[in-house]
């Protein structure tokens, strides 16, 4: 369908007819990511305002069998949001109310297009914080989509254990609802589960019921150098395995910390060196604090700097947060880009060394960053513009890495999600396929929710 | 097909021909559970040693159309493990191999027929355990096939928050893994957490990886009296909003503690009691322990009772798990059965309140039993036996009770599992439906998994 034509069907189902648009310039800013594939603009652009429209939308798709392909803070990678096929892009940023915000039962319940930070806005003065924290501003409902995680996991765990219930649009235009209010069940299948993560190719997600959490009393920063990554990671795991409960525990290597300080202006030293945050009541984070520092003193950890002045620990965190963008000034010129495999934490310190070799073979730059605590780490990897060896370089380098993490028994995608990488998932879960693709068909029979992601066409 | 023909055609598939059973005793002991669902032989039953035989089985069953029913440790309800179909009762007891215990990765990789106590056993020695206690001894395959949770959950999680990884056998009978042994993934379908809590209705699961958590250096019980039950959920709400992690947070009415304290010679005093265990450090368990005793003292809470000493708290939690073992002591001629709806932790004092008007509505006994911190809370209530007309009265007071948690938000099952009760998962999640049917559908199209569990065949 021609996009006049197109928008012509549309603007009825709509309240007001500039909620679609057939402009070069929204298609055009819907038609790509922060990834390395090629951009694909979509037919038309809605920008839904209510669950009931996105239902009238999706039922239309369904009918005319037009691709659509939800769209929320367009923060995400990997080609999740590009619309491949053409089609809608459903624009959820204009649905962003926060429709109820529980302190007794530590819930909030928000639009698809509610960004994280908003919501903290309003979460914080009663003292409770929404955890999930992937770095960027997203869109809750695109983490949902995604399952999103960050440097809060290794306490709070993902999107997945944050979601207590969602409303979606199924694929024939019907509303439906996930799970309850109630903080545990066992009725059926985990139908919120199985959206969480299904990257818009099994319903659009229109409203969620989000797991708050209070905010610890006490925060607590802690920055140690190590003289070897085998020696933080190994203290990462003996920080964990006496009971800590670290709200971050992130790992970066000597080559990527003298990027960032020098960036950021940090003085730190060099080396690799592991950022800690602890938090709980005041006692427990001192008490926690203690065993810490005993136990990086242990591996023989060096310049230990502890911060509990809160605008101390944001410059901490955001130097941490801003490896991509010291990468990025650093290479002018260069697109930065991600890898985001994990693998059991044992293996974190050989799969390190391992990429360090890797991104050298493939005469690649790299900064190192991991989620210590979860094995998940990332290349923040600077790709030569307008040169297709270069990201072919970039494409090599990331197939070499998932093939190692899968061997070490890990993932090829801990929080980014699969998207157009295809074969990464055929690569993890071969024997698992059949049935992912029987999900899949099962609810979108026509298969125009997001097609082209998670699974190849048959 | 007759129970010796299929025994003939079984007996083929396994090492050894004792494997397969069509005796009367063993068909009988796989005919029931402990609800009040109506016995129902399986016509053979075969006790698996290894994948390769389960795969083999389902195959075998797949291509003949023959139900095949899993059966763990017969610790479950609801119906979930009566062949209600007859065919085939695969019993996975014999597969109870712990096959790897990794102590640096908090991880292990179990068969479905371990027992939850043995898994401790191995693990606590080396300062891990397996938190989830569902009370009964029961096997960690049927604990994933339910979700099970329990006591600890306020803290933990349920079954679905500690199964990092899968083996099962898919309905065609083909060996798939799920889920990859790295702490996080958002590759594809969450399909780890789908066979989680399918009750045996998707997949027959013949391998977990589960995750382990450390044994708190320091662990403190505390019980408390208040004047009512809404000022002990009130505490209750207090501790956690508080951030202090409890690890067990129960309560018990007045009528129940009265019962229990009598059976089990404990000269607790009378009114609702909550029952909090607090772990962490010995620093922060008594930092926590301090918060409680403060915040328990604002609600009015009195006979505050401090256990540190080992022997003393598992005497505590005995007394707490055996409320079913006292009714049942107190009630002779009577079977012991239980409701398990769940509701928002703010809903909690009226739908008790409601719960007590409601069993003196049916005329039925009951003690009730509430993990306070989740919402969840169970009668437990004695149905003279042979008493047809007892049996309708509980299944009334059981309907009243989901009809009044579904209309505060809540849900039908928190922690049991749907099994029979099929038109308890349509009235929560009639919306949801047809898409749960469609996933059923999609990875069982002969419908031989567990038939008639779950959702009730269209």
């Amino acid at each position: 369908m021609d996009p006049l034509t197109l928008s012509a069907k549309l603007s009825p189902l709509l309240a007001e007819p500039a909620q679609v648009s057939v402009g070069d310039s929204e298609r055009d800013l819907h038609a790509e990511d922060s990834s390395l594939f090629a951009p694909h603009r979509p037919d038309a652009v809605v920008f839904a305002r209510s669950s009931s429209e996105v239902a009238a939308v999706v039922a239309f798709a369904a009918a005319e069998h037009i691709p659509v392909t939800p769209y929320g803070a367009g923060t995400s990678n990997g080609g999740k949001t590009i619309p491949v096929r053409g089609g809608i892009s459903l624009d959820l940023s204009r649905m962003a109310e926060i429709r109820l915000l529980d302190t007794e039962n530590r819930l909030a319940v928000v639009q698809p297009g509610v960004l994280r930070e908003t919501l903290n806005q309003r979460a914080g003065p009663v003292g409770l914080s929404f955890p999930i924290d992937p770095g960027a501003n997203a869109s809750l409902g695109g983490m949902a989509a995604t399952n999103a995680s960050g440097t809060t996991t290794v306490r709070y765990g993902s999107m997945r254990h944050h979601v207590r219930a969602l409303e979606v649009v199924l694929a024939d235009g019907s509303l439906a609802r996930t799970g309850t209010r109630a903080a545990k069940s066992s009725a059926g299948y985990d139908m919120t589960g199985l959206f969480v993560g299904s990257e818009g190719t099994l319903a659009v997600i229109t409203e969620l019921t989000l797991v708050l959490q209070p905010i610890p009393e006490a925060v607590i920063a802690v920055r140690v150098t190590f003289s070897s990554v085998d020696l933080a990671v190994r203290s990462a795991v003996a920080i964990i395995g006496a009971g800590t409960l670290p709200i971050r525990l992130e790992l970066l290597d000597g080559p990527t910390i003298a990027i960032v300080s020098e960036h950021f202006g940090m003085a730190w030293p060099p080396g690799p060196t592991l950022f800690i945050e602890l938090g709980g009541s005041v006692a427990s984070a001192s008490s926690d604090l203690e065993t810490v520092v005993a136990l990086v003193a242990d591996a023989g950890g060096r310049h230990v700097a502890v911060e509990r002045d809160p605008t101390a620990r944001q410059a901490l965190w955001r130097a941490r947060h801003g490896v991509g963008a010291a990468m990025a000034a650093r290479y002018p010129g260069h697109n930065v880009r991600g890898t985001d495999v994990c693998v059991p934490v044992s293996e974190l310190p050989a799969a390190l060394r391992r990429a360090r070799d890797l991104a050298a073979e493939f005469r690649l730059e790299a900064a190192v960053i991991a989620h210590a605590g979860d094995g998940n780490y990332h290349l923040v990897v600077p790709v030569a513009l307008g040169q297709p060896e270069a990201v072919a370089r970039f494409g090599g380098l990331h197939r070499a890495l998932v093939g190692d993490a899968l061997a070490r028994a890990g993932t090829s995608t801990a929080e980014h999600g699969i998207g157009l990488m295809t074969g990464f998932l055929e690569a993890e879960h071969g024997d698992l396929l059949s049935a992912q693709r029987a999900v899949k068909q099962a609810l979108d029979p026509a298969g125009i929710l997001n097609p082209g992601k998670i699974i190849a066409p048959s």
